[in-house]
């Protein structure tokens, strides 16, 4: 199989985008990064788009060709696929048209990640969120998607001793991170203290610990390493990905405080990379809860099971310290479009890794990770991007 | 690149099948395709399935580890995939699973489609089935799926004389077959008169023009080719797969009477494959409505523009005649639960290429080809596949 490298980065604003379609937003990042990398439309050999839910959110299936149509390129039959895992399904997306592009079934693809999630009710939003966990066994008994995590979070207090202010302190730092992102949900830092008081969703986890519900979209451009440099100076190389699954509903997994797909798409994806842990300068994690950013941290193997809260308190995973967990914000400040949000991710990883972050660039980073997750563990994918090839 | 074949299949019973669900499908034709190609569970390497609507229909997003879970594959973390393109959805789950083997990421991958569409009304299943096409432009206003496949028939009719009965011998003869194939949804031949005397739906099409709503699933094995003797005597080499795309909208299109998406998929699939229309002994084409069967032999090439209701007619397209065209019964007579629908083309090729037809065996047959469309045409997959490597 043949290298594969990002040419091209694209993203809205993401927030409660009420005056923008599903359409448009997809139309913007695709064209940003169409644009950004410089080729021409009908060089563009595929299309790839995450998206967990517009057939519930929008009343609409098929939404790749879509955005294809309106982006502009139906006219050369362009072919467009939607990837759907839930939470994961930008990254998903992304590692499909990694695979185009390797398996030389594909030159140029572009990849986008899209979700219009507030033009809904509140209720039903939660709803198809929670229809990402175990229909029949998990979200009919009425167990939401703030509640699962809730458990995972209670567990990994009693097991490890994490506090609540641990958990806050995840909050915090990516609140910090999100006001130095201009595309950012929330652009304003966030006292431990607010974090604390705020109201309760799923003891521990109060409003603060949530990531909230967005609208945006997210695109890269992809072609062979070696034809990069005639499309950009700075090319980021993909040097590898790593996907795996576990049971869907959390009462059949091993162990609530382990991820064990994290665990496994990780290993995947540093033996392929030929790398380890302590090569990454950054990494974009999905903390769709406080949790999940220490789960994380610790199942991607940055931390020891049960340090990630104590790394997080002292400040080891803040910008330009041990590592840089979340430069972007994260789906905490950044906000959480779902299906945009493994694209997003490794968008500000190739941001930062071709030096363009602005205030929150992480000094001389070479390796960055990107680890997205669907429903609550059952799907989980990992990419390692490396700059400066 | 490297080659990629078919080493099982396995499908369900198409119908209502009431008795049972949507991962109990998923299992029963996922277990059958494991059990054909004689691989142990533990050495599948990952997952990939084709569905159009499992938010809406069931309630369920995220069914790929579902059906991994369920299947008993949970355990060795096994990723798993979604892919939808509408009535696509089982053809890119193919074309994606492929890829997968051919890039080498992955070398044992399961492919299955299953859609459950009974369990919800009649009206919002079309309703589900209309998020197809253009919600924005053709679904809100009050075009049903049969309504803008009439406006494709009338068009054809006008423009190149084919017709009502042509149409009907679709039906007719696709009956004809699907009352040989033990899985059939419809195991009845079908007279003409009773196809033409029946309900109208959109006109010219009458009930028995349109494909049924149904549930059942599909599975195939795919191996790299080199590896294919090791597991069967008879393994089916993929020979190629193309995709295209179009405009959502059929008003946008350039001529509804050409399905501008099949020309360009299949000349592709043709191309990669170094040889032409006439090499293919059977294929399955989407025949969701009488009309789209004489489009899609029209447009992969096996006859002439306009001619395909003659050629239909003339017998040409029946079982052992010039090509099988829809030996399984098609989505008319083996029924349409929407995702299962390209992988189950896939299954009924690979079974007549290994010559397991039964009494719809095509004789000789060496090149088989399978025609999966989305939507009115914004998406179409195109396969190829030969036997007696």
């Amino acid at each position: 199989m043949r290298e594969v490298a990002v040419i091209g980065i694209g993203e809205t604003k993401f927030g409660e985008l009420w005056d923008k379609s599903f359409r448009e937003i997809g139309i913007e990042a695709g064209l940003l990064a169409i644009s950004d990398s410089k080729i021409k439309g009908e060089e563009i050999d595929a299309l790839y788009i995450g998206n967990m839910s517009a057939g519930r959110f929008i009343d609409q299936e098929h939404i790749a060709p879509l955005v294809a149509d309106y982006v502009g390129l139906a006219g050369q039959n362009l072919p467009a696929t939607r990837i759907e895992g839930a939470g994961a399904s930008g990254g998903l997306a992304l590692s499909s048209a990694y695979m185009a592009v390797a398996s030389e079934v594909h030159d140029i693809v572009v990849v986008g990640g899209a979700e219009k999630m507030t033009d809904v009710s509140e209720v039903y939003a939660q709803e198809i969120l929670a229809s990402t966990a175990d229909q029949e066994w998990e979200s009919v008994f009425g167990a939401t998607f703030a509640g699962l995590h809730a458990m995972i979070a209670k567990r990994h207090m009693h097991e490890f001793g994490t506090t609540r202010e641990q958990l806050g302190m995840v909050a915090v730092k990516n609140h910090k991170n999100g006001a130095l992102n201009p595309n950012a949900q929330y652009r304003r830092e966030m006292a431990l203290e607010v974090v604390l008081r705020a109201p309760m969703v799923a003891e521990p986890l109060g409003l603060f610990d949530c990531a909230p519900l967005s609208d945006g979209a997210a695109a890269l451009v992809l072609c062979p390493l070696d034809k990069a440099k005639e499309y950009t100076d700075n090319p980021v190389r993909i040097a590898s990905c790593g996907q795996a699954g576990d049971f869907m509903a959390l009462h059949d997994r091993r162990d609530i405080c382990t991820m064990d797909a994290t665990v496994v798409a990780g290993k995947k994806a540093f033996k392929y990379a030929g790398i380890g842990p302590s090569d990454i300068n950054l990494a974009e994690v999905h903390d769709n809860y406080t949790i999940s950013e220490i789960l994380a941290i610790e199942d991607i193997g940055f931390f020891k099971k049960g340090e990630g809260g104590k790394a997080t308190e002292e400040g080891k995973t803040a910008l330009n310290s041990e590592i840089s967990i979340n430069s972007s914000g994260g789906l905490k400040a950044r906000g959480q479009p779902v299906g945009a949000t493994g694209v997003a991710q490794a968008v500000e990883v190739v941001r930062q890794l071709r030096g363009e972050a602005g205030d929150r660039q992480v000094k001389d980073a070479r390796y960055g990770l990107t680890h997205n997750v669907g429903g609550t563990g059952a799907s989980v994918i990992v990419h390692i991007f490396e700059g400066g090839v």
